[in-house]
């Protein structure tokens, strides 16, 4: 039989057991294993004590962090690569370690077992609106777990956001979530006052992030869905931030359609969203997330930036922009009545 | 904050998603969409017609499995890589389908979602001696399924361990499974006559298997364990294929002592095992194969070429030597008594 050089059952062989390569750090993160790297730590013997847990698990999980990147070993030695030190690390302030939690929460995970089911159905198993039921507990702690993760996109986003503003600047900020988005703007122009939409035990969590940012005397709570609440306004920036890949195109528009009812002539909708190309199958991650958004909601997807575009220009927007973050899978898509 | 251009969040990101890897490939397997790819069927209505299911579903898996590189797009028409058409087709010879039901097995992948408390007791939380309890069905479908996975590795091992041989050869297939090693040596060479030893369910699949290749009459059974069979003998030839890895040293060294008991003066011991390099993070697959054996055995490891000599010398084997498998993880560890 010939086998073509560039057909490989590693990939199929490596794609079976990628799950693996999820329960390791996830595990690695239980453990506290990043912290005592980090602490100095470096052979079996003290890591196995410093995480309380055997030597055999120990060196044989952190062998295979080596093996994914997460960790590097000189001389039968164990020390931090520096995506680990910066993002895995607890003790780094960019670390992603809560994050993980969110992602590798059991509930998030499960349906993905079920995904032959969801494929042939073309919907969640999980009940309801999925992952976006009205009071859905995950979005507590997205909103306590998330935030490392989505804080490097803050800054670029306020940029986009407050281009061209000055003055008194209105922001809602719509699902908000850890409210960092908001707040990020609120930091970046003194003359910005946010109103921040969520669910109320949500709300706690962003009030408190305003009050640790020092923005609270300018950070306003209304509790309820963003598609029920009355915004009032008018507002000069929407925020729509991780909202819009959610649903399905119907309602994206007619969320956008009351988005706009809201702004001021010189007002701006900025989505922050994975924009796959096209080809929807480039860039990786952001075509990727598709899948996640078929496991765990009704209709949600990745859509791409003419879709977006489509749909702003249908709820009555007069133009559209996408700016990619740097070195993230996200893409600001704006949104402009003039 | 500084970011070193080296550290990657999407390393984190992609990690903790990399099960939905895993899920993806199952789900398209489960819904025979490989073989529909094959068929022609190029565009979303087709295949989600000819799979059975939701076109929102078909389209999002469909992408998801170019990103990962398991199929590729263009123009908006999916069709094979030369990966997918030969290992995953199961149309193909070579296809791979079967095997992944074994390796996507929840009982097998279960223990991985307990990995936490697995590192720190250092032992499955699978019942007894884990996947080797005497008499496990696993074996019976691994026997089933994973043949298409081994079969490439079967005439370079055959070529292997018959090195040197000629006239009659006795050989003994120890956990033999689906018998596709000692068939190969019984098809590379008519001299040979084949013992294989397992359990009797995985018996019947490979005597099945030896009646297909035309190797019936110089194939034996002896059912039961290769702790407890008296193994008669001698033999030119033992087989330890996939097996060491899933025992402590001792055990393996008290086995390989028992092999050398029976080996005739010419004999040789060959074992087909995943072998890291001394540092014992490379190369990947092999390396990474040890967290396999964490999560579902009591004592098993990835052991490297020094630990295998260690143990072939303890068991008073005169010389070991490694073949590696080209394009495979495996290595052909063998002993020879002279």
């Amino acid at each position: 039989m010939h086998v073509p050089p560039e057909a490989s059952p590693a990939l199929v062989f490596e794609t079976l057991n990628a799950h693996q390569r999820t329960e390791a750090l996830i595990a690695a993160i239980d453990l506290d294993l990043f912290r005592a790297v980090g602490e100095g730590h470096d052979d079996v013997p003290s890591l196995a004590r410093r995480c309380a847990a055997s030597e055999r698990g120990t060196r044989i999980l952190c062998d295979f962090l080596v093996v994914s990147g997460l960790l590097q070993k000189e001389d039968g030695r164990y020390r931090h690569t520096p995506t680990s030190a910066l993002f895995l690390d607890p003790r780094s302030p960019a670390s992603l370690a809560s994050s993980a939690k969110f992602l590798g929460d059991p509930m998030l995970r499960e349906p993905f077992r079920r995904l032959t089911e969801i494929v042939r159905t073309g919907c969640t198993t999980l009940p309801g609106d999925g992952s976006v039921e009205p009071e859905h507990p995950a979005w507590v702690e997205f909103a306590h777990s998330m935030a490392p993760m989505m804080a490097p996109m803050a800054a670029p986003l306020g940029s986009v956001a407050l281009d061209g503003l000055d003055g008194n600047v209105r922001v809602l900020d719509l699902a908000a979530g850890h409210g960092l988005f908001g707040i990020e703007i609120a930091r970046q122009h003194p003359g910005a006052h946010v109103v921040a939409v969520d669910w109320a035990p949500v709300l706690e969590v962003a009030h408190a992030n305003a009050r640790r940012a020092g923005v609270a005397d300018r950070y306003e709570r209304l509790a309820g869905s963003a598609f029920d609440v009355d915004f009032g306004g008018p507002y000069d920036i929407v925020l729509l931030t991780n909202f819009l890949h959610h649903f399905d195109w119907a309602t994206c528009v007619s969320l956008l359609r009351k988005v706009r009812q809201v702004l001021s002539p010189r007002g701006r909708a900025a989505a922050l969203e994975f924009v796959p190309n096209d080809d929807r199958v480039s860039p990786p991650m952001s075509a990727a997330f598709a899948l996640i958004m078929l496991a765990t909601t009704r209709a949600g997807d990745a859509y791409t930036f003419r879709e977006y575009a489509a749909m702003y220009q249908e709820a009555g927007f007069a133009r559209t922009e996408a700016t990619p973050i740097p070195r993230a899978p996200h893409t600001v898509v704006t949104g402009y009545l003039a």
